[in-house]
């Protein structure tokens, strides 16, 4: 990602991981959220904070999330059920629960299942956003297990289809994580969009241009040249692949993908069918033991993960990344210095605290 | 995709299906596969040829398989077994056959699996090509289930990983299908790089340009101008994404997330590692009724489908699509009016045909 993106440390207030989620439990709390699930939604969204993922983590996401508690549109205390079951699978309605408090419980459900016969998949209609999609697919590593979290965010439709001028698909992430021995494992999470719908709240916020093939403009027609980020609720994002002759047929299918493993199949409202703010999803669980002997696998994926962090870096590279190790480092760093807040975001902190009569650690 | 790789009707030679397996099915027991084996490889490749992905059909690979045959490099006869096996999943070593005839029958595990708890999945390890994925994923939509197939075709390392200069994973592509009612399904088939190898021999063949965004230069630098094909094995295909600000990490990423499914997860050998003919694999089945009614899956997905082909078309463009529609259309034309292959390709049916005492019915 464009470094310009990257937030100037001047701006930047740092801010310890305990002195957030002693703000963030309360501010939950002060939405009707009960206790232990107020723990695990502040976990997800410091674990994206955490791992450099500022989109999605406090910074961008908590303040939406408050909004909607406040205006009705999140259920605080979801009576969620399992509507349909077999040992490999089970669809559940989350009677309007936030997506990164549903999400977990889901999994948990796919990974009894895969212990049990090998492969658990979920799928969640009636829920809201669960902010780091790799959050969830990260759950099953400690068990050795494979995970995945799909997420039809179809809640306003932002992605426009190859060939056409108008929004029909959200941003749909897929995310997949692998457990390694000795290396960080391999994480991949992207929205099937050539970038997040928050990556141009961003570039609003800092006043910086988009590069090119990130949006179409009103015709549809890709822009193919730096541009202005277009106003918010005019957003028009590009399926991965940017234009037809350089493949945005993918994205667009990998989103047609997410829409249906993780919206149609869970037999509830999905997509731009669905009111504003909703989400569906799709969670799955691989357990490895089922498939090949784990050590085997875990010392394979090492091997793998050094052959491709050892590729000739290109001109104008130092280095070659792999999915999930630059965010392993970042977690690294940031739980010992702390993670940097804009100072934007510490003064909605203050005010959040303040209006909400709980204590500011910022 | 770009019109110029669309074959001139004035180079082209119209052959019925029946006409073609006429041949196909012979030529394949000419290599020592078995008769009901030969007629299942001819249904792959036909099949990709009848829905007009003309890059994995007789036209291009048919003469690859040949000369594998020919080398040693396949094994005609392979004693495949089930290494490990739990009621969701299975993993097969497919004992040196050729992909496009052990997926199907993997497959058919997976189906069974899927009918009895809800999903099911099988990996295989030491195998060889599956010509067009889609094949694979399309053989559960006859029972009311989706289908997935993912391949490590990285026998040959050509996509090169963001920020680097050298190639280290295959093309790696992914399908996923899923049924409708009265719509035709929705069928999503792509590689994870930009193109599919198979289109630089086109561009070759044809004497073409390739547009910007294919293939990166020595250095690794995406080229995002038009150029000409680079000469064969030197193939530095980039990720879908192109550029690192347009996504590629995320190609690069999906193709870590087939390698890791589809090769490392078969406990065989897999992408660079492996033998340069190996290709490793992974195929799935969900039953739609164990997570919600399906006909009311099926009703969905048509009225999704028709959301997505009635967007309003993009300036110069006439229609949108979506993936599997184009296939589904070209399949009933072919299916009338015969199968057009280049005049280059009837030649070499005419010599293989002569070669090897079977008749020629083009």
């Amino acid at each position: 990602m464009s470094d310009k993106f990257t937030l100037a440390e001047k701006d930047t207030v740092r801010v310890t991981e305990d002195a957030l989620r002693n703000m963030v439990v309360p501010i939950f709390e002060k939405m009707g959220v009960p206790r232990e699930d107020c723990k695990l939604a502040a976990d997800v969204l410091i674990t994206a904070d955490l791992r450099g993922v500022q989109t999605h983590g406090v910074s961008n996401i908590l303040r939406v999330y408050v909004s909607m508690y406040r205006a009705g549109q999140i259920n605080p205390r979801p009576r969620w059920t399992i509507l349909r079951e077999s040992p490999a699978v089970a669809t559940i309605d989350s009677d309007g629960g936030l997506g990164i408090i549903i999400a977990p419980k889901a999994m948990e459900i796919a990974i009894e299942k895969a212990r049990n016969v090998g492969l658990g998949m979920v799928t969640i209609s009636n829920s809201r956003h669960l902010s780091m999609a790799s959050y969830h697919a990260m759950l099953p590593l400690k068990y050795d297990m494979i995970g995945m979290c799909m997420s039809s965010t179809s809640r306003k439709a932002q992605m426009i289809p190859t060939f056409g001028a108008e929004p029909r698909l959200g941003t749909n992430p897929i995310s997949v994580a692998a457990p390694a021995d000795k290396e960080a494992p391999f994480v991949f999470d992207g929205a099937t969009t050539v970038v997040a719908a928050n990556k141009l709240n961003i570039a609003r916020r800092m006043g910086v241009k988009l590069p090119p093939g990130w949006v179409a403009d009103a015709n549809g027609t890709p822009i193919m040249e730096e541009t202005d980020p277009p106003p918010p609720d005019v957003e028009r994002l590009l399926p991965l692949g940017s234009t037809s002759e350089m493949g945005s047929h993918k994205g667009y299918g990998l989103a047609g993908v997410v829409d249906i493993l993780g919206g149609i199949l869970t037999g509830g409202p999905f997509g731009i069918t669905a009111v504003p703010q909703h989400c569906s999803h799709c969670v799955a669980a691989y357990n490895i033991e089922s498939f090949m002997d784990t050590n085997e696998f875990k010392r394979t994926m090492d091997e793998w993960l050094r052959m491709l962090k050892s590729t000739k870096p290109g001109l104008g590279h130092t280095r070659v990344l792999y999915p999930g190790l630059a965010e392993a480092e970042c977690e690294i760093e940031y739980k010992a210095k702390g993670i940097p807040l804009h100072k934007e975001v510490v003064t909605w902190f203050h005010d959040i605290c303040n209006e909400l009569h709980i204590p500011c650690y910022v």
